[in-house]
């Protein structure tokens, strides 16, 4: 660890709530230096739905690097670009009856939303961008510019407002007030200090924002909100996308067909570097190099990402486990938040993509510090880290799911019946805990 | 190709220029899936210094891959962030006398960029950055509003202005001007219009703006005006670092400190998606979490760059090899200079970063087009694509360098000498020149 | 005429609405060249709530000007302002137990507005600030950020957006959902993406957006949350001060204390340009000259707005006789709704500050055509120019109040009564009818 | 005073420098409360050029008051403006060629400043503009941005750097240099990071920014690259306009031809608040009420403006008169200089607008303080305001004239001369100096 101290920057973050050097990591468990292992329900932040080191990707990737496959191809038609297009245009588009064209960006999500804010812009010819109340884009500027996180949003050190009106998310306003309705009167008013948006971003589940999941309603009413005023309809899917909630893209079940897509986080399916955006083919008003990065031709990935398509996404059985898992945990954390939430917890979320409000940052921070006693990676969301996250990764076992339901019930027990009272709870690792190795 | 066409964005650059189907890579060479080989003057501009697919590196890789090394890590301590922080220590910050913390940034150079502004900002408390003419540091937005390019400028759809103000670059104004002059002038006069800068972001040779190589003495002269007026130095290393003008650092030469560096590009060795920014220690004042990205724990880049660094920076031999093939390269294109330019051409840049403006981008154009039908992708760089760049991997051979430099002499006779009269010229490949396949 | 067509630039307002060369005017009339006169339900847009050269105010006018006072001062003191200043604290401040300081901005209500926006961000060091929908607070660029409507907005060229926040105003929402709690909520969440700000702006009566009228629950709900959140509360009094809704602070009915007010229009009393800004003592961290321009010493202003004081505001009489007159407008406009709103009219407003909305812009805008044709010089507001817009001289006699509402009955019957079927209303100056000459 | 004291601004400036309570005013001189006379060579920063209370204007002005003639007029035509116009036509613009239309804006200088930003964008359709160092334009925030004075800016608490480049004036980067040359480089240069711009705003003698004076030749350079650049060029003449330099417009002796031109300070010749835009025909894109202001109107400087310009605008004499005080100034500073400049003060700018640089700001401000002490109100200006600044009315007398110069020399003597060991001066009035009264 000492390295780490004298020259790693005070910026981590993750390193903070999991002080452990890592080494291995296989499916659904991370293994430190000293061999210990945890199970890992955060799932590089929702990047490992297919797990760590998917063994089927392994394969492929290992047969690309000896044959010395490019690597980096800048955006260079290469062998493994043009597999990983086919096998999505033939396995994700076409199916879901989607017309979209694919621009490969800088291999991150914030990339991605960059190129996609600036393709609204330039097609629009308008500058302001409507985003919501928690939604979480990205630490570059433009994309900062559409995140509601202040830790985040002070870092900036420069005006952020230019060109982004924030407008309240599903529910932000309480039930039964429909935010779609405030949307439609500012952009119907002239003088409501809206102008008219380029676009409006949205994400269908805000992980970063407390797992917020907006309705089927609330979506197909931001649609019609969008077309009415003839404001584009970004879907950030970088979280929520790549079957997360269920589908492979997080809008399907709602039935609405959004104008630009953002992609990235799971979409090379081993961990690897990559982003798209998606949009459609009218939209594509692109001039040679107008947005480019020196990594958007990452061929691991592209070579990853074709393995990870026809894997799990050429039939429906994927979608229907992760429905089948999704209701499980609905069901567990249900169970739990009735014995234990004393009415004030709040479930959230939808698919494999949930979330316990637990209301007090302090409190959920306790549950997932002893979670992480007891060998079980999980992190919080939401303004005050007020949200206990599942990001498992979607192909864990239903033994290790239940492994990690029950660590978790354990801790919330501990840390909510007896919050008081009770002693420094010791580890599990002490007391064998059966996860532990 | 069809599937290219079919669904990948119009936003393409590269393919444009070379537009085949590639698919395997070694060294300093492509292959197309035909199997014809193109020797490989770009290097991922500037990624690949280290070849494609270094055999050394590749053998670390898969050794790493095999045994399930962590492959996404988030921010999390890993055994081969570790070892790569180690190694680096060691072999590059220890020798040079450098004291630097390392911040591991979503893996693109912008990212690098954005943080490092973002730094600099709230430490100073200060909005302004001076930027320089025909510099560029990428396309998120941030980084763009530091970038001089106005086809990128262009693209951005929203204000750019906020908090830049740029200056002229060595050079800029002619002989006998010193620009930081200017500089320390604007910065002096309460009455400027330029407000007092958080930081300067300099390329100390600008790669995208046409390979301008700033002179040892107006980078000291730049480093005092920022002493002299409490104004952090950041030096974009990106894709002058990492040897290629030939040293580990582009400003080594300067004897300069920068308080801020960003690196990326070849940093990683293997074309991997990896970025940096190094801080002084003193301004490491980051919050945990302020700047984050899904990526920033790109392990495989780890493992790379660990052996990247073991295998050519542990003595000065890779350093006087550069400089040979430099002062080469150097001479060999003085000489086409004599030659062909009429007068006109000028050389630019130093190490192996090199150029020839040959003034007209029309005419640059031809010559890297016809140095592409005779196996030699090389390409342009400049506000007006003017000037044909020298982006070799430093490791080619002795002999691919001299072919190179034959295929690019040879197009520019065809060019220059009978640009009116010749007959288009046949493609060698039809002619069974000697570097086809 | 013809000299404005010739060289007065296309940006003429009113000018098109009042198609005439006016020359002299008295208290409520407005005299053109040809002698024809016309009662002015306009009144300067709210600065002529004295009338038109009240003779009181006239007298001191001249008798400074005979002797020499000193008409343009800069900021240097004066014994006009010095005196200007006294009766305003005598008569203004100290009986409603105000406390503030004044600073006398550039003449103008823009001006005052851009002077306030500053020392709130300097101040609190943030640079967010709250507006609201429908608001207008000028067209100078930082008046024009926090001003909703899109045809000034539209007109700057540049971003307008950086550092404000919309929020609904009252009753923007609808009937039962008090938006001082959405304001609450987005300041208290730290993930909204609405900054915390230095302050918000309000107008108690939305004047140029439509008469809306802040109910005085609201604006104690909204005093309480900026004093909850740390926030400065600005009211922008330009328009509906000085007396136009029955007291001379818009705000004194509500109780509210503001941080910061802004004054202009009828200061003067006499229609000179004149804006100042107030603020708590505690506040007032100007630097010298910090914020300047030339006319910020005005003093033919000073004179006639202490002679306004001295005359209107010593006892409570004209605020009885303002709200007398309010009522008298109430009921009228009460009945010419009911008789031919066809429910859809609605009566907005208070004090002399009222307005129908009629729904209908073009409805509105042939009825205020038709005033003009009868001898009423009365104008729109809002969003779709839908509100005709009572702004009659405070001091306008019950005589020419009935014989003005008269006339605007009158046309509103005309034109919703018999919209389809009648003929083009001859001009009643054709028929001489009574108020013309 | 001690009103100013309890309830009075911070923000006070000029105050500051003259404490004393002014009253009355007549050409040259003001009074203060106590009867002591002050030569004024400051004359409202250039408003007064006619000088106080001028008997010609204030005869019309009482006329007009007397017969109400209307005195607020919005936008509406009356008879004042109308004749103002004809005025304005017949003897400024029709006799110098030049066509115009004219906007009236809210009147001050910074709202006309505005205008034209707003004009010069949406012509374009461009967001940049090109500013100069030491250019003071105004304090609100878009005249701000293209302000250079820190001390100004800093008061904004928010961004100004959207959209604005500053370029080096004439003379900033030292003889010999062509700073057209600069802006001509970098407007052809795409890569530049200037953004083509609207519009180039520049004083042709930098008023606030210590009377540096542009030549005729690099107006002209600025007039060609601005026409080679399809950008339009604003003149901002509200300080070096209405003859202060020689001429009614400042440019007029270069024979360049603005696009664009902002009017106020001593445009309505009284020290009324006045302000206009002058723009070619073909840029008047205005559509109604785009830009507008409540106090456009000011009827009582269109009476007093007219009468300024036929009282001294008819024919020649006046700007003959004009040019021999400006030798005599010049003959007199020079004469100064040359005896106790020591080498280091510099003359400074043209016709009546003069200035000597005193290097130091301390300096300076001794010599304008002991100047004040004489019986002479004359004010700095510059960065550090190190320039005493020459804005004596342009009607003052020979004599008037002789004596504030003289006053002007034996401050210096005394400051300069015997600056360590002299005892501090007494005040001349205790000397009963022969100008005070």
């Amino acid at each position: 660890m000492k390295i780490f101290d004298e020259i790693e920057s005070e910026v981590q973050s993750y390193a903070r709530s999991f002080p452990r050097v890592f080494h291995r990591a296989q499916g659904a468990y991370l293994f430190d230096q000293e061999g210990n292992q945890y199970l890992d329900f955060l799932a590089g932040a929702g990047t490992l739905n297919y797990g760590h080191n998917n063994p089927v990707f392994k394969e492929k990737l290992i047969e690309y690097i000896l044959e010395d496959g490019i690597t980096h191809g800048l955006d260079m038609h290469t062998k493994a670009k043009g597999e990983f297009l086919e096998t999505f245009k033939q396995y994700i588009l076409e199916p879901r009856g989607l017309e979209y064209m694919v621009q490969f960006t800088g291999p991150t999500g914030t990339n991605a939303v960059e190129a996609a804010l600036k393709l609204a812009r330039n097609v629009t010819g308008r500058e302001n961008v409507i985003s919501f109340t928690n939604g979480f884009h990205g630490c570059s500027l433009a994309a900062l510019s559409v995140t509601g996180n202040s830790h985040h949003r002070g870092a900036a050190g420069t005006s952020l407002g230019a060109g982004v009106s924030t407008v309240p998310f599903d529910g932000y306003l309480g039930d039964g007030i429909e935010t779609t309705e405030y949307l439609d009167k500012v952009l119907s008013d002239s003088s409501s200090g809206v102008d008219t948006p380029a676009a409006v971003i949205v994400e269908t589940v805000q992980g970063e924002g407390g797992i917020n999941a907006a309705s089927v309603g609330w979506l197909q009413n931001l649609a019609a909100v969008c077309k009415k005023h003839d404001v584009l309809l970004i879907v950030d899917d970088i979280q929520a996308g790549c079957g997360r909630t269920g589908t492979f893209f997080s809008f399907e079940e709602s039935g609405i067909t959004p104008d630009i897509v953002t992609m990235s986080k799971s979409l090379s399916g081993y961990g690897l570097p990559f982003a798209v955006v998606l949009m459609r083919p009218e939209l594509d008003e692109w001039k040679p190099g107008e947005h480019n990065g020196t990594f958007r031709g990452n061929n691991l990935a592209f070579v990853t990402a074709k393995a990870a398509i026809e894997t799990y996404w050429k039939d429906d059985a994927f979608e229907k486990d992760i429905k089948r898992k999704g209701d499980y945990i609905h069901s567990r954390t249900q169970e739990i938040v009735n014995e234990f939430g004393e009415g004030n917890f709040i479930l959230q979320g939808r698919g494999m993509m949930r979330g316990i409000n637990c209301v007090s940052g302090e409190l959920a921070g306790k549950i997932t510090k002893k979670c992480f006693q007891n060998g079980l990676m999980i992190e919080t969301s939401g303004a005050d880290d007020q949200v206990v996250k599942f990001l498992c990764p979607l192909i864990i076992s239903d033994e290790d799911l239940k492994k990690g339901i029950d660590i978790l019930e354990r801790a919330i027990r501990d840390v909510c019946a007896k919050e008081d009272d009770m002693p420094e709870a010791k580890s599990y690792f002490d007391e064998n805990y059966d996860i532990a190795v």
